[in-house]
C-alpha cells in the first residue's frame, strides 16, 4: 500500500497531464461531425496501453468505431481481469452553459473538490475513470506487483448504445475470456463514503415522429380544423403516465421485480437528505411515481422520460404555423427482468395505437440494454470492498444505480463472468451536463484502489 | 373596363418584373439578421409609390421598422381610400422543403395556375397583393381615371404583430383620415369564384417556458425522481383541450358569439368538399372541436395551437438527458367579442396554475389582436362586390376567414372607418409555408379589379 501511494504521489502531475491531453480530443460519438476525433481518441488510448505495459495492443475494426484491445498475460494459469471502459463522450451542448470550453480542460477547485477537479466533457464519464485503469496497470508493471493477467477492451460507442461492442463480444469470446470484468463508469456516495454499484437499470431509447398535414400550414386558416402534430404529440406523451405517474403502456410492469418490505427498508438506510437533494437542483418538490420514495424511483422502478422534443417554429419571434411534423426522443429506464426489446415493442405498439386518425406515427428504436444486478457475495464484490476499505478507511456500501451500462448484461450472457462496478465519480460531477468534472482526489484514489482489487481478487480466487 | 384591360395587357411584363425585384429582398421581420433587408424593402416600396403617381411620400419612423406613407389628394371634397398592406414576410424555413430558393423568385406553372405563378416568400403574403394596389394607382393616374383621393400606409411588422403600426395609427389620425380602408391580404374561393372576407379571427400569441432542475441531468440517475420539464410541458399542453377538443381555460368561451342555426346554414352553402380537403393535406381525417364542422372550426370558433416546441437533445443520435427547460410557442385564434388581452391574461393565469410543484413556468405574451366582422350592407362591401362581378363575371361570396389581421379592429377603433378585404390569393398559395406562390392571373386580375372598386365606391358614396 505504501509503495502504491508513493508511486502515485511521485507521478501524479504526469497522470493529470496525460488525462488532460486525452480530454482535449472531442470524441462525441452521437455526432458524425466528430468522427475523425473519435478515431483519433481510439489511437491515443491504444498508445497509452502500450506505454503502460501491455504486451499486445490492437485496433479492432467493427461496423462502427474501433474497439481498442490490449493485454498483458503473465501466466495462463493465473486469473484474468477484463477491464472495460469507453473513450467516447456525450455531446457537450448546451455550450453556452459551460463556464469553460468543454474540450479545453482546466483545473478548478469546488466546495466538494478542494484539491481541484478537471473540468471537461468526458472528465468523469468515462475518459477519467477509464484512464485510472491504464495508470493502475503502469503502476503494477513498474513496481512489479501485477498479480494476474489483464485484458483491456475500450470502446467508442457507449454513449450511443454500444452496438459495435455487442457485435465484437459475440465474435471474440475466446479472446475476451476472463474471470471478472472490472468497470469504472459509475459513482460513489461521497469522497468519505465509497460505494459499489450492484444494480443497473436497463434502457429502451426510441425516437418518435408524428406527421399531420403534408406541409406546414397557416395556423389561422387551418387552426382548429386539422390535427396539429405538436398538440397531438403532447397529448400522446402526456397519456403515457396516469395521475399517479404510473406508466400506462399495457404490459410495461409485467416483469418488474417487486422488492420486499425488508429490502426496501435496507435501501432506506443509505444516507439521503431530501432537502439537500431539492436544494442542489433548485426545485420546490420532487415528482414521481406514487407509492415510492426518491431513492426508489430512480433505482428499483422503471421510468419513462422525454429526452428531447422539437417541431414547428423555434426561432426568434412569432410564426403562426401548424407544423407538418413533430418529433421526440423518449427513453425508458428498465429494471432487472424487464426485456428491453420486448419493452421497445410494447411501446411501439401502444404509441402507434393511441394516435388519432388525423396523424401518422413512426417509432424508430435507437438502442437499448438489459438491467443487471451484481451479487454481493461474489469474490469480485468482496475484493473490491476490501480494496475500498483499505484506501478510504471505511467499507463500501452496495447501492443500486438508476443509470444504465447496457453492455453489462450482455457481458454476463456472452462471457459468463460477473462485472464489478468500481465507480469513483460523484453525483455532483455533472456527467451528461454542462461543466462535467472529475475530482483530482477521485482520480488518484482510483489509481490507488485498483491495484488492491487485483491483489485481493487473486488472493480470494486462490482460496 | 376595356381601357383598364388594355393597360394591364400592355404593361404586364413590367408589372411582373417589378414585383420579382421586390420579392428578391428577404424582408423577414421576425429575425433581426434580416433587419437591413427589411429597411431596404421599405425604401423600395417608397420609390414605387412615387413612381406610380403619389404626390407625397414619406418614410415614417416608428419604434420598430418604418411605415411607408404615400398620398395623392386630387380634391379634398372627394372621398378618400386608405390602402393598407405590409412589406415584411414570414421566415422562409424549413428551407429544405422549397423547390427553388425563397428569395430567388421564379415563374412556374401549376394545375391551378396554368398561366404561371411567381414562387417566392411573400409572393402572395403580402408583397404581391400589396403591389397590385401600387400598379392600380399607376393605371388610374396614367389613364386619368383616379376618381378620388388615395392614401397608402405600408408597414413592415405585420408578421410579428404590427406593434409599431398601432403606435403610428394612434398618433396620426388626421393624416390617415379616410372613408374606407382597402386591404388585399386574404384569399378568395377560386379563380372562378371570387369571395370577400367579411370576418377575421383575433389572435393571442404567447411563449411559455417550463423550468425544472437548475441544470440538465442524466436521465438514468434522476429519471423518475424529478419533474421532467418536457414531460410536464406535454402534460400541460395536453390538458388545454378536453376530450371533445374544447379549450379548458376557465372563461375562454365567455364572450364567444354563438351563431344561430340560420347563420350556420347560410355558411354551409359555401362550396366545400371534405374529401378534397383531406386529400390536399394527405390526412386520413380532420380533427377539431366536437359539434362543429370543418368550415366552422376554422372561422367562427376560437382555437388553440402550438406553433413550435423545443427542449432537451434534438441532435443526431441519442442523449440520455433530462433537460432543465422546455419551451413552446402557443397561439390562440379568437372570434369577434373575445378581448385578446383578456384571453392572454386568462391563459397566463391558467397555465401557471396547472404547473406541478417541481417546475416553474414563465409565460411571455408575444402579440395579439381583435377579431373583426365587416357588414355586407356597407358601401365598401357593395363597391367591392360590383368590381369583382365585373372582372370575374360572377358576384363575390362573403366568407369568414380563420386568419387574423389584428390591425383591422384597431383601424375601426382609431380611424372610425370600415375595412374592405379584397383578397386575390388562393388557399393553395402556401402562404407561411415552403413554396409560397401567387398566380399571374390573380396578380393581374387584382390590378384590373381595384380601379373598379374606386369607381363604384365614389359612385355609391355620392348617392
Amino acid at each position: 500500500m505504501e509503495n502504491i501511494k508513493s508511486y502515485v504521489q511521485q507521478h501524479k502531475d504526469r497522470f493529470i497531464n496525460e488525462l488532460i491531453e486525452l480530454l482535449k480530443i472531442p470524441s462525441v460519438s452521437a455526432d458524425t461531425a466528430y468522427s475523425q476525433d473519435v478515431i483519433d481518441t481510439a489511437e491515443a488510448v491504444k498508445e497509452s496501453l502500450s506505454k503502460a505495459g501491455c504486451d499486445y495492443v490492437e485496433t479492432c475494426d467493427t461496423p462502427g468505431y474501433p474497439i481498442i484491445y490490449g493485454e498483458k498475460i503473465i501466466d495462463p494459469n493465473l486469473p484474468t481481469v477484463l477491464v472495460y471502459g469507453h473513450y467516447d463522450v456525450q455531446p457537450p451542448d448546451p455550450l453556452e452553459l459551460w463556464t469553460s470550453p468543454p474540450f479545453e480542460p482546466v483545473i478548478k477547485t469546488t466546495d466538494i473538490h478542494p484539491e481541484g477537479a478537471i473540468f471537461a466533457r468526458g472528465a468523469c464519464d468515462d475518459k477519467g475513470q477509464m484512464y485510472m485503469h491504464v495508470k493502475a496497470l503502469e503502476l503494477m508493471v513498474q513496481s512489479n506487483t501485477l498479480p494476474c493477467n489483464v485484458k483491456f477492451m475500450i470502446e467508442g460507442e457507449e454513449e450511443v448504445g454500444s452496438a459495435s461492442l455487442a457485435w465484437f463480444v459475440e465474435r471474440n469470446q475466446e479472446k475476451l475470456k476472463n474471470d471478472v470484468i472490472l468497470i469504472s463508469d459509475t459513482g460513489m456516495i461521497s469522497n468519505q463514503q465509497p460505494s459499489i454499484t450492484t444494480g443497473l437499470r436497463g434502457l429502451s431509447y426510441v425516437e418518435v415522429e408524428v406527421t399531420g398535414p403534408n406541409r406546414d400550414l397557416h395556423s389561422g386558416l387551418y387552426g382548429g380544423a386539422v390535427a396539429n402534430p405538436i398538440n397531438i404529440l403532447a397529448k400522446m406523451i402526456a397519456s403515457l403516465h396516469d395521475e399517479n405517474n404510473h406508466i400506462t403502456i399495457p404490459g410495461f410492469y409485467d416483469k418488474v421485480e417487486e422488492l420486499s418490505a425488508e429490502e426496501r427498508a435496507e435501501m432506506a438506510k443509505a444516507p439521503f437528505s431530501l432537502e439537500k437533494y431539492k436544494n442542489a437542483l433548485n426545485i420546490a418538490d420532487v415528482y414521481g411515481e406514487k407509492g415510492y420514495v426518491t431513492n426508489e424511483r430512480n433505482s428499483i422502478r422503471p421510468t419513462l422520460d422525454v429526452n428531447g422534443i422539437w417541431g414547428g417554429y423555434t426561432g426568434e419571434g412569432a410564426k403562426t404555423v401548424i407544423a407538418s411534423k413533430a418529433f421526440a426522443k423518449i427513453s425508458m429506464r428498465l429494471v432487472p427482468n424487464q426485456e428491453w426489446e420486448e419493452i421497445t415493442e410494447l411501446f411501439t405498439k401502444h404509441f402507434t395505437s393511441i394516435a388519432p386518425a388525423g396523424v401518422t406515427v413512426k417509432v424508430t428504436p435507437h438502442h437499448g440494454g438489459q438491467g443487471y444486478v451484481t451479487p454481493i457475495d461474489s469474490i469480485g464484490y468482496q475484493a473490491a470492498n476490501k480494496a475500498y476499505t483499505e484506501t478510504f478507511g471505511v467499507p463500501a456500501i452496495p447501492v443500486r444505480s438508476g443509470g444504465s451500462i447496457p453492455i453489462v448484461a450482455l457481458f454476463e450472457k456472452e462471457l459468463k463472468s460477473k462485472t464489478i462496478l468500481m465507480g469513483f465519480g460523484l453525483d455532483s460531477d455533472a456527467i451528461h451536463s454542462p461543466n462535467e468534472h472529475f475530482g483530482i482526489f477521485n482520480y488518484l484514489k482510483g489509481i490507488e484502489t485498483i491495484p488492491l482489487f487485483y491483489k485481493y481478487f487473486v488472493e480470494l480466487s486462490s482460496k
